[in-house]
């Protein structure tokens, strides 16, 4: 089934093409300007770091369940050699990796979704080939380092983790910056936090990809709603991160039923806004819910892959 | 041929086992303080970013001659690919990658050298198995961020490039670090440019891996000579990287003909000196001789592959 | 716990080491000689091919359960790619792939077990390293052709699979080669069915692997048991395989209860015999069945990778 | 620039679209009957058997000059590990690989080329999508063995490898055949010797691609020529291998100049007909010339690859 109408006049509404140029592949990063960047180094009074990535391994996060993103299967081709024959000079070991650019903590692409036929800046959908993204591909976006804000909505709703098909609204951003008394501002990184990853972080996969609905037989998940695009345009949100696997409402927003991850296609392709998934936000939310300062310098700039429709990122909160 | 004694005797010199406990898997990192990281800030003056990160890409940096280390060879699972059914909602591209983790811009883990039978800490080197660093591992090293100091050799020296086979010596760090006017603090970061990577940048990956020696038969390069380690550890650096493939001089030091790839076994092994490689410094390197600024916010944590021998890094600097 | 007594009497009793010369690499493939490959060629009556191998397909045999085993993922480098630059000429399409050599329908390798720090030969286990193995690669094996004979155990049983936890006897395989009136002879490759390829067949992936024993949280399936090792000594088998994923019993055979897995130690470690695996004998059975001939030319040789632990096969049986 | 009209005359002359119904996806292959391979069975004399298989190894035939076409590169993900928990029982050691399906001795499958937006059969080449071959994939070849004869130009010409850019005839493949003393049957499997693959046993790479033409800058080496599609198509020929990289003649046939490849296009889209190439014909070869039989039977099935573009392969000639 199409998108209903209620998607189809959000993305009127949100729509960025041609706002920063033609030729433009970051979308809202550009609102991260250096201005942006000085004024975030003003988060930093203690020195404290928090990396936000999950474990690179091959019992990681994918369970199977998405087609083809395959977990980090990282093998040795040295162990130890001893190339030059005499083992007491320099020996060595070495590894290579197999993984899914998007299998645990990453930034999805500008080029990861399309929907009628379009990308980002509406560029036909053909630029995506079996050669990646030829426009908009991850490498063009040689930094994202910026004010990082955590908007805690399972700490919100005063639960460990948001209920199963829970969307996450606009006003609950809102609610959330305002009970922890942070003013949200141009060009800032929002990490949203569901409560989510403790599941993954305690081995239940299962779980962490949601409970199932016995009826629908479909995963049920907390996720990001349909009311949330106009909020991060309206506030200059330069990217979005989430602590679930599928950033979205599973299996849909209740506010528009049968819409097939529409926020990808707002986001993604309407607004070019950068989305994370599998950010790994406890020990941060305990922090920030501990000392009340949520917001913090935040650098997960991406690996450069040249055409990368995503990549995996480190992200580390500096406080 | 075992190591010369100079060698040997600035093993001993420099050596950090047990320095930090029985436990530490970090070494110098440890150097990397709360109030490091805090007066690390104070250098991020206007936002400027520079990523210091070559492309990731198929016909990248490697050439082959370092068996098993191979390029990035990224490749699609999907191309707008529609599961719902209807292409005017969702579609999505999605890739994997197959690399080597020091294929291109890249940190040494702490178990990527042994010598003598011993990893850092003096552990046996049978701790490096099929699995990969059960000790040591990249992962151990949760962020790597805090001031970074360039120190641009080849403009000491005034030259482009520095020549084949060329031994940076702890004077030409010191001298560059007051031609500078530049004070190094403990647990600084060290950049140190040879101006290798300018021939990679132009497309000449056999003059980037090293001119040939005619009679020799082996790669000649410019790189860090031994007296390094000494003014490392003298200075509390906590980490150190380049601009060129193998860090060290090729094929040696002339100061210890024969010796083989000493400094990986001083910092990795002795000293537990996390290092660097295929730093991309041009554009830095000629934003700080324009302004004089040589010192930065740099943030450049590994990504956590479990085991990890090493891993690729998108260094950002910050000024 | 150690190894019954009983394993290690038929160690004793089955062990070739040495047999055909110290330097000998392929053990009971040794039996397959010229005469024996002439003879086979007479099974050929009508043309009739059957290929015995499973699907390479990422949504494979492989469950997870052994780490690192990984289902084919092939992925595309080009796609009508035209580098003339006229799409009137030659445009091609390419592919790479990335799995686990014994993923699917495979041959172990002789190094692909060790126990009490041997291998085949007595060699020590040593020889296996990062490179694979030394000695006994599976490149060693050039070709494995010759007679191929079925030896059908559920239809001996007359049903469809054999029981969780059934371990088929070498009285099991006289029975089914007096039953099914076909001599065996020195050199054969025997193949032994269970009847539990079917359940993958029809997507039952959970039920392949082994109904689940409640008490031991172990999984269930019928195998190949002790008595065998001594049967297919005394018949100078060349190469054995099954139709299930692990091809001994599971969780062990009753008659040595703990014992894990002493097939693989006794036929690769102490015969030096070739064994396979999820080798789909459907369609094969039922036309022996039909046309009472149960021996044919089968054509198995592995891929020659150099120092290669296992490898895919295609088999084909000829009558 | 287009193909000659010569090009053009024999796509008309030897189409085989619709030959084996609208449906057929193995072409020529349909030429091996039953009594086909039967017959072929009386091939086998001696039993000697002789594997034509490059060996699969990272420093493979692939020079980097094909992209994406990568070298086997295997590794281990268990080195003797015992789960078990007691080195005296089962210990194991498994690999996995990563290579290009068509990196060493391979086959081309059907949907490996198309020109002019078509594949075999006149299907439109949208067919070839992320997920490969979706129709015409290798998976479909389920077997492929017969009689093969081997046909060697070098031997005929004198030579020990045919000259640079030398084209194949078609009346080089009939004075061969008479040279020889074999009658070509329907359903034959033709192994077409250059002599090549001796270069590259001697591990000269860049020898085996072909000697450097100093005016073109392009490769320059022997193959089969355009007169042996219609050849092919008279005898009714089920497959042809080659000796040589490319199977080719480079830069192109000196009949029809400036033509890119025109036999990848006249024998996969037109004729249906599997090609191979970096088949090792050197000791098979002497052997034929030594008694006088260049008829044999040939296995050489390729893995069942799902939507797989061309297949691994190890060809194993009998006689």
């Amino acid at each position: 089934m199409p998108y209903p109408q209620a998607v189809l006049d959000i993305a009127e509404q949100v729509r960025n093409w041609g706002r920063w140029g033609e030729d433009d592949q970051i979308g809202t990063l550009n609102f991260i300007t250096d201005e942006v960047v000085r004024a975030a180094a003003e988060c930093i009074r203690t020195g404290r770091r928090f990396s936000l990535a999950y474990p690179l391994k091959l019992d990681g996060l994918q369970t199977g369940a998405i087609p083809g993103r395959v977990n980090p299967l990282r093998t040795m081709v040295a162990i130890n050699a001893c190339y030059s024959g005499d083992p007491t000079t320099f020996c060595t070991s070495d590894d290579v990796v197999v993984m899914g650019l998007q299998a645990a903590t990453h930034w999805d692409g500008l080029g990861h979704a399309s929907y009628s036929g379009k990308i980002y800046g509406g560029r036909d959908a053909g630029v995506i080939t079996e050669q990646g993204a030829t426009v908009c591909g991850i490498e063009q976006i040689r930094s994202l380092t910026g004010r990082g804000v955590l908007l805690d909505i399972a700490r919100l709703k005063d639960v460990d983790v948001l209920g199963p098909g829970y969307a996450i609204t606009g006003q609950d951003l809102s609610d959330a910056a305002a009970r922890q008394k942070v003013k949200i501002r141009s060009g800032d990184i929002i990490l949203v936090r569901t409560g989510k990853m403790a599941l993954a972080r305690a081995g239940d996969l299962a779980a962490y990809l949601g409970a199932s609905d016995p009826e629908a037989h479909l995963p049920r998940a907390p996720g990001i709603g349909l009311s949330c695009a106009p909020w991060f345009h309206a506030h200059e949100t330069a990217a979005v991160a989430t602590d679930n696997i599928t950033f979205e409402v599973l299996p849909w927003d209740p506010e528009v039923p049968g819409a097939v991850l529409p926020m990808h296609c707002l986001h993604l392709v309407e607004m070019g806004l950068t989305q994370g998934q599998n950010f790994d936000l406890e020990e941060l939310a305990a922090d920030c819910a501990a000392d009340g300062q949520c917001d913090f310098f935040l650098e997960a700039s991406p690996q450069p892959f040249v055409g990368g429709l995503g990549s995996p990122v480190n992200p580390v909160a500096i406080k």
